[in-house]
């Protein structure tokens, strides 16, 4: 999609792509700038020791781009029952059931982007040192990015997750979210005071 | 540009798009998002005392959309000087005076998404009020991506300001950045934490 239409159709009133889909967004931005550090330190004399792991890096983040850009379509496909369950009338007996189904595939997309920034954030901080150091304001813009990504994906679990009557399931869910966003954020905000550092 | 382009584009080798252009597509995505939540808001009878303002924030944040995604082929177009600067050779008498300049100009890009973001932080956050509030999880979203647009922009201009001769101009740049930042990445985590206190 044209990345002019895609803001269009993100900012209309059709409730997908919204913030699912833009934090998806965020995390491939963020596994890209890693990819273009990697490719612009790779070669250098002065980074040759880390050939063989920026190499690897380099596959991992190409991968995260393709994966992260598959969950904006993903989330609006994970929608899709959730807007269909809210259509059934509310004294349905099947409603709650059908609903409550909907809620926990709806927050399947969001967990998912989570577990692929898992795999992110140890990449761009190796980048802080094995990342050119000309390239350092990328390795930052990654880690803010990855940050906001990691933040709008919790949300758009919790968003769903409020909703449950399986209290005990939700919060397990809420647990999982939380597990992997905690310790992440506070490693891209390191990474951004790092590169902040550096350059002022 | 297809969105897979971009991304393609933003990792490959080549410097541009960068950090820069990913702020500002941040910044754009955040836009976008404050215009879904009004899209999803105006009409209904709860929000009803607030038409005028929620088109008066539509208008805004649809130009911002427009503005920001103009400024990835700005940032583009002002790095190519700068890149054309480094390729000087050293010894040559007009190399210091050329690269300063590129250098000043390179920081006019991040400089005016930092004010094209300052415009769009209170929106935001009387989207926290005004909105919807089945669409607060959109509204954090719109916080935490502005946020990452706001850091990211910062640190491409500190990149620039860092490597000019006269300390004065870049200190003065330094702290016009300073001041488009500062205060408005506390009013986004306050937005990011007031929708995640009422989700949880």
């Amino acid at each position: 999609m044209e990345l002019e239409q895609f803001m269009h159709e993100l900012a209309s009133k059709a409730p997908t792509p919204g913030g699912g889909g833009a934090s998806a967004l965020s995390g491939a931005t963020a596994a890209a700038l890693a990819s273009m550090v990697v490719n612009l330190t790779q070669g250098k004399k002065k980074y040759a020791a880390y050939a063989d792991e920026l190499a690897q890096i380099l596959t991992t983040t190409q991968q995260l781009i393709t994966d992260l850009l598959a969950q904006i379509p993903a989330d609006a496909a994970a929608f899709a029952p959730l807007a269909d369950a809210y259509r059934i009338p509310k004294e349905a007996p099947q409603r709650a059931a059908i609903l409550e189904a909907a809620l926990v595939q709806a927050t399947s997309v969001p967990l998912a982007v989570l577990q692929q920034l898992d795999s992110l954030v140890p990449l761009i901080e190796s980048l802080v040192t094995k990342g050119s150091q000309i390239m350092q304001s990328d390795v930052g813009v990654a880690a803010v990015t990855c940050r906001s990504a990691l933040e709008g994906a919790v949300l758009n679990v919790y968003v769903n997750t409020r909703l449950m009557h399986d209290r005990q399931q939700a919060l397990a869910l809420n647990a999982e979210a939380a597990a992997l966003v905690n310790d992440n954020v506070i490693r891209c905000q390191r990474v951004y005071q790092q590169v902040m550092a550096k350059l002022q």
